[in-house]
């Protein structure tokens, strides 16, 4: 029987039995909720999740927070921008401060690639990584394996292209470890100054011809770009990376017929992609939002409730 | 038998009928709550209620998280300010995030006259118009008519008189529209530069004569001078202000016998009302804000649980 | 039979009797809790608590939310800092709002000494002071006389020292206070220009002989230096500050076998205490906080169930 790991970390800690744990207990649960008058199951009464954002994210500390809720759970939102709590031996003090309060999850976002990582040495509540730095961000990859399993069926074989700022997107990194994992092919399409060094040891293809890798694939995950993290020298203008990098009607065309249009959000519409498209029949990205509050507390359900046979 | 409109965007939506019903409803969900040991109906258990507030409003906020909770619902948080999520596509993305997690009533609060209509259009939930702009702010209407009935009985012919700054307040137009629907004849009073153009066609008088106005009415509400709102040139002094539209003792003195001092809070104590008459015997203002949790109350219940026969 | 009083404003205003109902009530319901299945108890369904905080403090405001959440009240959490309610008049609204809201207790941070006083003559709810200026933090004195009773038992008669910025703090007042009504001897610590006025109207020896105090005593408490609090002119180096009145391995040794470190938190690590020792054997910093939220369990339990038989 598949085990989960003691925290999600990475999506690459994920083997394919517990990838395909958490997917098929967010399907149970999915259906469990729809059955029911009143949208909540008991299983965390009386458990505590901390939602510990060291970075804004509105839309993902929302996802938790309901996931946590509709389980029973109590949720405390401690968002630490800005206050002291940001550095290393803070990091720690913060740490056993929730480990004392009986903080059962601890829900982490952080700018520094590996903070929940570090966290997860001095809890004995289950840590959940959501989203450091330019590292992973595994409830994502997560949420997207399930929207396109749902749409494609079983993974294997399906060719899947993730085209933009691979090298600033903690998305692209655990997609490409859980969907390889999960028996998908992957390629990332980039320009050459945001591809990351190392990227010929990811299980992924890296191609520089968009329209190629477009034609015949089963789905496209559009990422975010994010120009916050870029400097000016590698960044080109909008309206250059739109024709680059952007993906507009015609290059949606060029997938299989029953392919999917994926965005992680929040979308800059007229740049990685254009209102058509994000808006178009092929889209599923409103679809990627709702599974993440089902997938987070497939999440949840397994890593608190010490339950491996998805007994809802 | 009077039904509601899908959304509480505007007082004006409201007709008699489900304007009385929201205030019997209210009196209902009060008597319901004094009689229990625990304060807390069941109703909207595995309900999602969500505070979009893109406006610091610390009392409303609080007033619609306690209504909320007091009925089971599980309630987020989601202060906008400041964030990326302010105009355009991004209410759009940000509506169907919401939509798309589940929720069953979008609490809106907004600088932007119509942004929670716009809202209205992109999510299936109920939305609630919690203040936009200079527009409207109906729960605030509907606390002041239910505050208003329980002091006065029937509204059918009640002198009201609103004074003070009309034109940038729409606590203002949301209680001449409620207040007119229920059958009271309201007259504003306010500063010339601080009539809104076009206050001809609202169902209320105008006057420029405040001691007149009193004389006998039955209510008198007095606004918040919103100094943020104005350019220097339209504004009068403090001093100036008080003497010319700010409600002392003396005029006070001049309402009929059993009439009531209203404000919507915060006051500016000093300016518009003087802390002795803001405290004195006939003001209601702190009942306002009790039976402000209990009137959004009586609009979540019947929003959400679909009953219309007040079936508590 | 021991009473407690409305509000916990100082722990001065704790007879014995009632700082033992406290502490004694604690203790139940840590048994209470060890024996569920789920960690909350059902007693204040129904009960809203409110987190008035006007200065920031994550970790007190989550130790009191999850106080409050594991006896099942509702909380809401109203961060006041830099709002225009921070003064005078504008505290009086607040709490006539909260009045009105129904708010069964109010946690009030306040920078201003003798704010939660001030309140609770505005509010018939219980107001608990989380904090107020230099003056007290009787929630923390509470916890640490729990801490200090669980390792030591009885405190008749036990040696107690408190280290540091006596000046600026009130957990030092808070602690000088409870401890001396609990029978223990209280000896403070300080740097000359760190000793308030009227020290000798204290319940507790002062002495600028760091080693000699520690000598054989039973707990030594280190406060935090609150640099934010000083002006240049008075305050010394870290280094010195370290050399004269930090806690380092060669003088915990000093105390007696049994003894026990203790900190408020956050920590300066390596100003008023050697990492090694704040992470040392004897050190109960980490259970402190633990303590905390089960303490102000026991406060929110006694103030507002109106039980005092802790029939839980």
């Amino acid at each position: 029987m598949p085990t989960m790991p003691r925290h999600l970390l990475s999506a690459g800690d994920l083997t394919r039995g517990s990838a395909e744990l958490i997917l098929d207990t967010a399907e149970r649960i999915d259906q469990a909720m729809a059955g029911r008058e009143v949208r909540k199951l008991p299983t965390l009464r009386g458990r505590t999740v901390v939602n510990l954002f060291f970075e804004d994210s509105t839309r993902t500390r929302i996802s938790f927070e309901l996931a946590a809720k509709r389980l029973s759970a109590d949720v405390i939102n401690f968002s630490a921008k800005g206050s002291s709590v940001s550095k290393g031996e803070s990091l720690k003090d913060t740490a056993w401060t929730l480990q004392a309060m009986g903080a059962d999850a601890v829900v982490c976002r952080h700018s520094a690639s590996g903070a929940p990582q570090q966290l997860s040495g001095w809890v004995d509540g289950h840590v959940i990584n959501a989203g450091d730095g330019t590292h992973e961000h595994p409830t994502q990859a997560l949420l997207d394996a399930f929207t396109l399993r749902r749409h494609l069926g079983r993974l294997d074989g399906r060719r899947i292209v993730v085209v933009g700022d691979v090298l600033h997107s903690r998305v692209a990194r655990s997609n490409v470890l859980l969907l390889s994992t999960l028996g998908a092919q992957v390629t990332l399409v980039a320009p050459p100054t945001l591809v990351p060094v190392g990227v010929d040891a990811w299980p992924a293809q890296v191609s520089y011809d968009l329209d190629g890798a477009l034609t015949g694939a089963d789905a496209v995950m559009m990422l975010r770009v994010q120009r916050e993290r870029m400097s000016g020298a590698f960044f080109p203008t909008e309206r250059e990376y739109s024709r680059g990098y952007g993906l507009d009607e015609r290059r949606r065309a060029l997938l299989a017929d029953d392919a999917i249009v994926m965005h992680p959000g929040p979308m800059n519409r007229g740049m990685e992609i254009t209102p058509g498209v994000a808006d178009g029949v092929n889209s599923v990205i409103v679809e990627q939002v709702a599974n993440g509050v089902t997938v987070r507390m497939a999440v949840l359900y397994l890593l608190l409730s010490g339950e491996m046979d998805g007994g809802l």
